[in-house]
Protein backbone atom coordinates (compact mmCIF):
# COMPACT_ATOMS: atom_id res chain seq x y z
CA UNK A 1 0.00 0.00 0.00
CA UNK A 2 3.16 2.35 0.70
CA UNK A 3 4.20 1.69 -2.68
CA UNK A 4 0.75 2.37 -4.22
CA UNK A 5 0.39 5.50 -2.45
CA UNK A 6 4.05 6.13 -3.63
CA UNK A 7 3.07 5.79 -7.16
CA UNK A 8 0.00 8.00 -7.13
CA UNK A 9 1.80 10.91 -5.82
CA UNK A 10 4.42 10.29 -8.50
CA UNK A 11 2.10 10.45 -10.90
CA UNK A 12 -0.42 13.63 -9.91
CA UNK A 13 3.12 15.40 -9.96
CA UNK A 14 4.10 14.38 -13.10
CA UNK A 15 0.91 15.54 -14.76
CA UNK A 16 -0.16 11.58 -16.16
CA UNK A 17 -3.81 11.75 -14.50
CA UNK A 18 -5.69 11.64 -10.97
CA UNK A 19 -4.53 10.38 -7.51
CA UNK A 20 -5.08 6.98 -8.18
CA UNK A 21 -2.18 3.95 -8.02
CA UNK A 22 -2.30 0.11 -7.73
CA UNK A 23 -0.11 -2.55 -7.27
CA UNK A 24 -0.95 -6.08 -7.77
CA UNK A 25 1.09 -8.72 -5.47
CA UNK A 26 1.45 -12.73 -5.66
CA UNK A 27 3.28 -14.93 -4.01
CA UNK A 28 5.16 -11.85 -1.94
CA UNK A 29 6.57 -10.53 -4.91
CA UNK A 30 4.94 -6.91 -7.04
CA UNK A 31 3.86 -8.52 -9.95
CA UNK A 32 2.75 -5.12 -11.65
CA UNK A 33 1.80 -1.71 -11.03
CA UNK A 34 -0.96 1.34 -12.28
CA UNK A 35 -2.04 4.54 -12.17
CA UNK A 36 -4.39 6.52 -13.18
CA UNK A 37 -3.87 7.79 -17.16
CA UNK A 38 -7.26 8.96 -17.68
CA UNK A 39 -6.12 12.25 -18.98
CA UNK A 40 -2.55 11.64 -20.30
CA UNK A 41 -3.85 8.29 -22.33
CA UNK A 42 -7.60 9.64 -23.49
CA UNK A 43 -8.87 6.38 -22.01
CA UNK A 44 -11.57 7.30 -19.76
CA UNK A 45 -11.00 3.32 -18.34
CA UNK A 46 -7.73 3.92 -17.56
CA UNK A 47 -8.07 3.85 -13.92
CA UNK A 48 -5.30 2.51 -11.72
CA UNK A 49 -6.02 -0.91 -10.96
CA UNK A 50 -7.90 -1.50 -14.47
CA UNK A 51 -4.25 -0.23 -15.87
CA UNK A 52 -2.40 -2.67 -13.06
CA UNK A 53 -5.26 -5.70 -13.50
CA UNK A 54 -4.39 -5.57 -17.17
CA UNK A 55 -0.17 -5.85 -16.41
CA UNK A 56 -0.70 -8.26 -14.35
CA UNK A 57 -2.38 -10.55 -16.86
CA UNK A 58 -0.63 -9.58 -19.11
CA UNK A 59 2.80 -10.72 -16.79
CA UNK A 60 0.64 -13.94 -15.88
CA UNK A 61 -0.33 -14.80 -19.84
CA UNK A 62 -4.08 -15.30 -18.90
CA UNK A 63 -7.13 -13.54 -17.54
CA UNK A 64 -7.55 -14.54 -14.16
CA UNK A 65 -5.60 -13.61 -11.29
CA UNK A 66 -6.28 -16.37 -8.80
CA UNK A 67 -4.09 -15.69 -5.74
CA UNK A 68 -3.63 -12.09 -6.35
CA UNK A 69 -4.11 -9.70 -3.64
CA UNK A 70 -4.76 -5.59 -5.15
CA UNK A 71 -3.24 -2.82 -2.96
CA UNK A 72 -5.13 0.16 -4.03
CA UNK A 73 -4.84 3.57 -2.64
CA UNK A 74 -8.54 3.87 -2.97
CA UNK A 75 -11.61 1.78 -2.83
CA UNK A 76 -12.41 1.03 -5.78
CA UNK A 77 -15.38 3.43 -8.99
CA UNK A 78 -17.78 0.70 -10.30
CA UNK A 79 -15.72 0.21 -13.18
CA UNK A 80 -12.83 -1.15 -11.33
CA UNK A 81 -14.82 -2.98 -8.90
CA UNK A 82 -16.04 -4.96 -11.50
CA UNK A 83 -12.66 -5.40 -13.50
CA UNK A 84 -11.83 -6.80 -10.39
CA UNK A 85 -14.49 -9.09 -10.13
CA UNK A 86 -13.70 -10.54 -13.41
CA UNK A 87 -10.05 -11.30 -12.80
CA UNK A 88 -11.05 -13.08 -9.34
CA UNK A 89 -7.77 -12.16 -7.55
CA UNK A 90 -7.78 -13.65 -4.17
CA UNK A 91 -8.33 -9.94 -1.82
CA UNK A 92 -8.41 -6.24 -2.09
CA UNK A 93 -6.99 -4.01 0.61
CA UNK A 94 -7.85 0.34 -0.38
CA UNK A 95 -6.94 3.07 1.51
CA UNK A 96 -9.31 5.99 1.26
CA UNK A 97 -13.17 5.51 0.77
CA UNK A 98 -15.74 6.10 -1.90
CA UNK A 99 -16.61 9.35 0.09
CA UNK A 100 -12.76 10.67 0.56
CA UNK A 101 -13.11 10.45 -3.07
CA UNK A 102 -16.64 12.28 -3.81
CA UNK A 103 -14.90 14.08 -1.38
CA UNK A 104 -12.00 15.05 -3.63
CA UNK A 105 -14.84 15.32 -6.87
CA UNK A 106 -14.27 12.37 -8.49
CA UNK A 107 -17.80 10.21 -9.38
CA UNK A 108 -17.31 7.03 -7.69
CA UNK A 109 -20.48 7.94 -5.28
CA UNK A 110 -22.52 9.57 -7.57
CA UNK A 111 -21.93 6.42 -9.71
CA UNK A 112 -22.99 4.11 -7.25
CA UNK A 113 -26.21 5.26 -6.97
CA UNK A 114 -26.33 5.68 -10.33
CA UNK A 115 -26.20 1.96 -10.93
CA UNK A 116 -29.02 1.30 -8.25
CA UNK A 117 -31.45 3.50 -10.27
CA UNK A 118 -34.20 2.31 -12.57
CA UNK A 119 -32.82 2.29 -16.12
CA UNK A 120 -34.89 5.42 -17.41
CA UNK A 121 -34.54 7.07 -14.56
CA UNK A 122 -30.84 7.39 -15.04
CA UNK A 123 -28.68 11.11 -15.49
CA UNK A 124 -27.17 8.68 -18.73
CA UNK A 125 -30.43 6.97 -20.27
CA UNK A 126 -30.21 3.65 -20.75
CA UNK A 127 -33.00 2.21 -23.20
CA UNK A 128 -34.02 -1.26 -24.41
CA UNK A 129 -33.72 -2.34 -27.93
CA UNK A 130 -34.50 -5.44 -29.92
CA UNK A 131 -34.18 -7.78 -26.73
CA UNK A 132 -35.36 -11.01 -29.15
CA UNK A 133 -32.82 -10.40 -31.49
CA UNK A 134 -29.85 -9.71 -28.82
CA UNK A 135 -30.58 -13.23 -27.69
CA UNK A 136 -29.28 -14.64 -30.81
CA UNK A 137 -25.95 -13.54 -29.30
CA UNK A 138 -26.08 -16.33 -26.72
CA UNK A 139 -27.77 -19.03 -28.83
CA UNK A 140 -24.47 -18.43 -30.97
CA UNK A 141 -22.41 -18.70 -27.96
CA UNK A 142 -24.21 -22.39 -26.27
CA UNK A 143 -23.97 -23.13 -30.12
CA UNK A 144 -20.34 -23.50 -30.13
CA UNK A 145 -18.79 -26.08 -28.71
CA UNK A 146 -15.15 -25.16 -27.73
CA UNK A 147 -15.95 -21.58 -26.40
CA UNK A 148 -14.13 -20.57 -23.51
CA UNK A 149 -15.55 -19.87 -20.25
CA UNK A 150 -14.47 -16.58 -18.43
CA UNK B 1 -27.91 -2.32 -33.02
CA UNK B 2 -28.55 -5.07 -35.86
CA UNK B 3 -24.76 -3.83 -36.70
CA UNK B 4 -23.88 -4.91 -32.71
CA UNK B 5 -25.53 -7.83 -32.96
CA UNK B 6 -23.80 -9.19 -35.96
CA UNK B 7 -20.46 -8.32 -34.24
CA UNK B 8 -21.09 -10.32 -31.59
CA UNK B 9 -22.17 -13.48 -33.13
CA UNK B 10 -19.44 -13.03 -36.08
CA UNK B 11 -17.02 -12.70 -32.60
CA UNK B 12 -18.37 -16.03 -31.26
CA UNK B 13 -17.63 -17.78 -34.35
CA UNK B 14 -14.00 -16.35 -34.96
CA UNK B 15 -13.12 -17.64 -30.70
CA UNK B 16 -12.26 -14.28 -29.99
CA UNK B 17 -14.71 -14.27 -27.11
CA UNK B 18 -17.85 -13.84 -25.55
CA UNK B 19 -21.09 -13.37 -27.49
CA UNK B 20 -21.05 -9.69 -26.68
CA UNK B 21 -20.59 -6.34 -29.44
CA UNK B 22 -21.14 -2.96 -28.90
CA UNK B 23 -21.55 0.34 -31.28
CA UNK B 24 -21.02 3.66 -30.57
CA UNK B 25 -22.66 6.26 -32.90
CA UNK B 26 -22.09 10.22 -33.23
CA UNK B 27 -23.99 12.17 -35.44
CA UNK B 28 -25.50 9.37 -37.04
CA UNK B 29 -22.00 7.86 -38.31
CA UNK B 30 -20.72 4.88 -36.40
CA UNK B 31 -17.62 6.33 -34.61
CA UNK B 32 -16.50 3.16 -33.03
CA UNK B 33 -17.14 -0.58 -32.61
CA UNK B 34 -16.05 -2.94 -29.97
CA UNK B 35 -16.45 -6.83 -29.17
CA UNK B 36 -15.82 -9.06 -26.33
CA UNK B 37 -11.47 -9.78 -26.51
CA UNK B 38 -11.30 -11.49 -22.81
CA UNK B 39 -9.97 -14.29 -23.95
CA UNK B 40 -8.29 -13.59 -26.71
CA UNK B 41 -6.16 -10.90 -25.57
CA UNK B 42 -6.05 -12.01 -21.78
CA UNK B 43 -7.55 -9.06 -20.68
CA UNK B 44 -10.41 -9.16 -18.16
CA UNK B 45 -11.49 -6.04 -18.95
CA UNK B 46 -11.59 -6.24 -22.68
CA UNK B 47 -15.42 -6.47 -22.72
CA UNK B 48 -17.46 -4.74 -25.97
CA UNK B 49 -18.43 -1.30 -24.19
CA UNK B 50 -14.76 -1.13 -22.86
CA UNK B 51 -13.32 -2.05 -26.15
CA UNK B 52 -15.56 0.30 -27.96
CA UNK B 53 -14.96 3.07 -25.33
CA UNK B 54 -11.31 3.30 -25.82
CA UNK B 55 -11.63 3.28 -29.39
CA UNK B 56 -14.39 5.76 -29.88
CA UNK B 57 -12.03 8.02 -27.88
CA UNK B 58 -9.26 7.26 -29.45
CA UNK B 59 -10.60 8.48 -32.30
CA UNK B 60 -12.05 11.25 -30.71
CA UNK B 61 -8.76 12.13 -29.17
CA UNK B 62 -10.62 12.84 -26.19
CA UNK B 63 -11.72 11.09 -22.85
CA UNK B 64 -15.19 11.83 -22.95
CA UNK B 65 -18.28 10.99 -25.51
CA UNK B 66 -20.03 13.83 -25.64
CA UNK B 67 -23.02 13.74 -27.60
CA UNK B 68 -22.66 9.92 -28.47
CA UNK B 69 -25.07 6.99 -28.19
CA UNK B 70 -23.72 3.25 -27.11
CA UNK B 71 -25.44 0.78 -28.44
CA UNK B 72 -24.57 -2.78 -26.76
CA UNK B 73 -26.18 -6.15 -27.19
CA UNK B 74 -26.47 -6.45 -23.43
CA UNK B 75 -27.04 -4.67 -20.42
CA UNK B 76 -24.18 -3.38 -19.20
CA UNK B 77 -21.97 -5.29 -16.57
CA UNK B 78 -21.12 -2.83 -13.21
CA UNK B 79 -17.52 -2.64 -15.02
CA UNK B 80 -18.70 -1.21 -18.34
CA UNK B 81 -21.44 0.68 -16.32
CA UNK B 82 -18.97 2.34 -15.21
CA UNK B 83 -16.70 2.97 -17.90
CA UNK B 84 -19.93 4.39 -19.51
CA UNK B 85 -20.51 6.99 -16.42
CA UNK B 86 -16.62 8.09 -16.70
CA UNK B 87 -17.15 8.31 -21.02
CA UNK B 88 -20.12 10.76 -20.07
CA UNK B 89 -21.87 9.50 -23.51
CA UNK B 90 -25.63 11.08 -24.59
CA UNK B 91 -27.46 7.44 -23.98
CA UNK B 92 -27.14 3.65 -24.18
CA UNK B 93 -29.48 1.37 -25.94
CA UNK B 94 -29.39 -2.24 -24.59
CA UNK B 95 -30.37 -5.74 -26.04
CA UNK B 96 -30.50 -8.65 -23.88
CA UNK B 97 -30.35 -7.81 -20.30
CA UNK B 98 -28.20 -8.86 -17.00
CA UNK B 99 -31.21 -11.79 -16.41
CA UNK B 100 -30.07 -12.86 -19.70
CA UNK B 101 -26.68 -12.70 -19.19
CA UNK B 102 -26.59 -14.62 -16.02
CA UNK B 103 -28.94 -17.39 -18.05
CA UNK B 104 -26.36 -17.35 -19.91
CA UNK B 105 -23.25 -18.35 -17.71
CA UNK B 106 -22.11 -14.68 -17.14
CA UNK B 107 -21.44 -12.99 -13.73
CA UNK B 108 -22.99 -9.82 -14.32
CA UNK B 109 -26.01 -9.95 -12.25
CA UNK B 110 -23.62 -11.87 -9.49
CA UNK B 111 -21.19 -8.98 -9.41
CA UNK B 112 -24.41 -6.76 -8.83
CA UNK B 113 -25.32 -8.38 -6.03
CA UNK B 114 -21.84 -8.45 -4.97
CA UNK B 115 -21.56 -4.13 -5.18
CA UNK B 116 -24.42 -3.75 -2.79
CA UNK B 117 -22.88 -6.05 0.16
CA UNK B 118 -20.69 -4.50 3.08
CA UNK B 119 -17.08 -4.85 1.92
CA UNK B 120 -15.89 -7.54 4.24
CA UNK B 121 -18.73 -10.10 3.09
CA UNK B 122 -18.26 -9.62 -0.40
CA UNK B 123 -16.78 -13.30 -2.07
CA UNK B 124 -14.02 -11.28 -2.67
CA UNK B 125 -12.88 -9.81 0.59
CA UNK B 126 -12.48 -6.13 0.65
CA UNK B 127 -10.03 -4.73 3.71
CA UNK B 128 -9.42 -0.97 4.55
CA UNK B 129 -5.76 -0.55 5.10
CA UNK B 130 -3.83 3.14 5.64
CA UNK B 131 -6.13 5.21 5.16
CA UNK B 132 -5.17 8.09 6.85
CA UNK B 133 -1.84 7.80 4.30
CA UNK B 134 -3.65 7.78 1.46
CA UNK B 135 -5.71 10.80 1.80
CA UNK B 136 -1.56 12.43 1.37
CA UNK B 137 -3.00 10.96 -2.83
CA UNK B 138 -6.14 13.64 -2.79
CA UNK B 139 -3.57 16.25 -1.44
CA UNK B 140 -1.06 16.29 -3.48
CA UNK B 141 -4.31 16.41 -6.12
CA UNK B 142 -5.70 20.05 -4.45
CA UNK B 143 -2.37 21.04 -4.16
CA UNK B 144 -1.62 20.60 -8.07
CA UNK B 145 -2.82 24.23 -9.82
CA UNK B 146 -3.03 22.84 -13.44
CA UNK B 147 -4.76 19.45 -12.62
CA UNK B 148 -7.18 18.20 -15.72
CA UNK B 149 -10.43 17.12 -14.08
CA UNK B 150 -11.96 14.15 -15.90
Amino acid sequence: MARAIELAIENVRAGCGGPFGAVIVKDDRILATGTNQVTSTNDPTAHAEVVAIRAACAALGTFQLDGCDIYTTCEPCPMCFGAIYWARPRGVYYGATAADAAAAGFDDAFIYEQLVMPPQKREIPFTPLMRDQALACFQAWAAKPDRINY
